[in-house]
């Protein structure tokens, strides 16, 4: 399998001012064209740096994909970098100079002779146009086996030039290869570590499939990855891996792939064709957002109540004064009342609330900081409400409120909830 | 100056299945305690490479912090990576495997056998404690003058670590070095051209303080970066040009460094003791969400209506059914009565509506997908409606409506609002 590496230049991403999202889209475009990616790196605007970064790079990879320090400014010594790697000079491409004139013509603006620069690539590259900027990329070669192709930084120039022009390259020069397919499975409320229990001895013995697992909180993804010589030889590779690793978790798993488990509740509740309410406290907004995100949601989720003052619980959802003042905002008569008052109030067949202290203050010995009661309801017997006791800052503790109301909820709509 | 790299282990990085966010975190930590980062790396779960990584990195700086591949599974490899290319083997570290073993008890989970092999760090290290999670770090030495150092991958464990343990022991270990602070002035509402139109004088003139402006959706931050041998020092650099930048950007300048939209309002409403309700129907609970993330927002926020299906917007504030039969639901005289629904039924000072077509469906010619009004209402004269046409998908349309409608909120607290 052929080995490409990713090397990423901008000092900014040594201060961390800048999130790199250029890496991952390349590793991404690359995985698809069965391009093995090793190791990545970010280096500084420092000519030295960048070209023992691409020397370290072709010492153990095919070839290497750059971004970023193509621009006019004395800060881009990429194409400098280069040039000092491969020991070649620069020649000036007339089409790309023809090319940079055309785009300043367009835009009416001065091409200043710092831009003219831009043009001169590495002697003997191959030139990348730019549709959307001024910086052509280019891809100069090292020797008969390996390559540096470079491209600029700003993401919105890169992604068409790699899709268009790069993949383009490797998938010719290193022939029809392999293609890796992943599958992902989503599942919420099991631990990872019992998810290793019950799965660990299909990753431990797999090496292609492989199986990776995710953890995120409360949640956990299970990935297979498969390299295979075409899509439908992959999927055939995922198929019985996905059906044993389902059938040992199926009480954690609620989707696939670019499934979430907000889209999972609103695909069941809509077959059972009944519709869903929210009462939020603690949560503030957070539900009604998750769901709201998944296009279709108005065939189901009819609104939510964000009762973040007790008067708004009493006004909005009916929650009687006399329990709040008896048992406290956070409680779960409050919070039955809270999902009784949506369900009905907002014209549901079942409601979700939540109430809590999300701190940092507000909490007391009985009620500390991370308590958070949910209410279902949906005016049967079925109806129920479950407290926890969550770890975290506030942004932390509502958002993994979020996640398990959206579980209740998931596993309420499976038939699942106790 | 010291010299620190980065190594982020995991092989969903090199897939693009997962964006990197711990280095450039790091990378700024680092920064302000005045320590260079020269590269960064990202390597998959294999030891091999992994170990190459530390062996590559320690070839050429003082030391090493890596992320990743600390957990209990057969891919967690970074304990074996560092013993392998510092030629140690592991001992088990005793209290690391109390805390590990007081933390399963504490959520009533089984510790598996797996776990134990977290405890199991590299000989000679110096534990790292983990308040957030299972895996124990540690700082292993390769010898007198270098260090690795190990951290989790999960951010929220990471970072505390970091901030808390490793920082610490890189100012401990380098003596007191330069230092370098930030300023962030954050805008909203005004395009990039405008802020380089306004500034660009200024961040094209200077290198230390040195000035970045970084573009979000409607909103930009203005950075001011300034190295000197202490925070004092650096504060008293940033001092003239933060007050020159805000003198001509102060029609937008909402705040600084931690502040937010959300938290800027509620602390001018708060002022003017003023309570503020929402009516959200295209963005479904984010400006809720945005408004409760600020601790204390209870003061100030009392609660908002996600009024998704039409009868919601009827029944829960009062939307007149004739206005939406002739209007629509899109439309400013609906946005009008949900913001006066909210106001009076919220028994709030000032409430904010939002309603448009997300989309991807739902779009008409006359209202296609992207148009989004607001409405604001006080109970006088000054209340108002306004129409934009947004681009991009439902989340980016959703996302571009919640900054809009905080932007407009903000204004209105400040009282710029038209």
């Amino acid at each position: 399998m052929p080995s490409v590496e990713i090397v990423a230049v901008g000092t900014e991403l040594l201060l961390g001012q800048l999130v790199d999202t250029n890496t991952p889209f390349i590793a991404g475009e690359l995985a698809r064209a069965g391009i093995d990616v090793r190791s990545t790196q970010c280096v500084g605007d420092n000519r030295e740096r960048i070209a023992a970064a691409i020397r370290t790079s072709l010492s153990r990879a095919d070839g290497l994909v750059m971004t970023g320090g193509l621009g006019p400014t004395v800060d881009d010594l990429t194409r400098d970098a280069v040039c000092s790697a491969l020991g070649v000079g620069t020649e000036l491409y007339e089409p790309a100079l023809r090319a940079m004139e055309a785009i300043f013509a367009k835009f009416g603006r001065p091409m200043r002779e710092n831009n003219r620069k831009q043009a001169e690539l590495p002697a003997g590259s191959r030139p990348l146009d730019n549709s959307r900027g001024t910086a052509p990329g280019f891809i100069a070669f090292a020797n008969a086996e390996q390559f540096v192709a470079c491209m600029p930084g700003v993401p919105r120039e890169m992604k068409p030039m790699l899709v268009e022009q790069v993949v383009p390259f490797l998938r010719e020069r290193f022939g029809a290869r392999e293609t890796i397919v992943t599958r992902i499975i989503h599942t919420i409320g099991l631990g990872e570590s019992e998810i290793d229990y019950r799965i660990g001895d299909l990753f431990r013995s797999c090496e292609n499939p492989k199986i990776a697992v995710l953890a995120h909180e409360f949640r956990a993804d299970v990935k297979i990855m498969a390299k295979a010589r075409d899509a439908a030889e992959a999927e055939a590779m995922i198929a019985p891996l996905q059906s044993e690793i389902v059938s040992r978790l199926e009480d954690g798993v609620f989707g696939y792939d670019a499934e979430t488990p907000a889209s999972a509740i609103l695909t069941l509740l809509r077959l059972q064709q009944r519709h869903l309410a929210i009462a939020e406290s603690c949560t503030g907004g957070r539900i009604a957002a998750a769901l709201t995100s998944v296009p279709g949601a108005s065939h189901t989720f009819v609104g939510a109540v964000v009762a973040y003052d007790n008067a708004v619980k009493v006004t909005q959802l009916g929650v009687e004064v006399a329990t709040i003042a008896r048992d406290g905002a956070v409680s779960e008569e409050v919070a039955s009342q809270m999902a009784r008052g949506a369900r009905t109030r907002l014209s549901a067949g079942v409601a979700l609330a939540t109430t809590g202290v999300a701190g940092p203050d507000g909490g007391t010995p009985e009620k500390p900081v991370g308590l958070v009661i949910f209410a279902l309801d949906d005016g049967t017997e079925r109806s129920n409400a479950w407290s926890f006791r969550l770890d975290g800052d506030r942004e932390t503790i509502q958002r993994r409120a979020t996640t398990i109301g959206l579980n209740l909820l998931w596993r309420y709509a499976k038939g699942h909830v106790p």
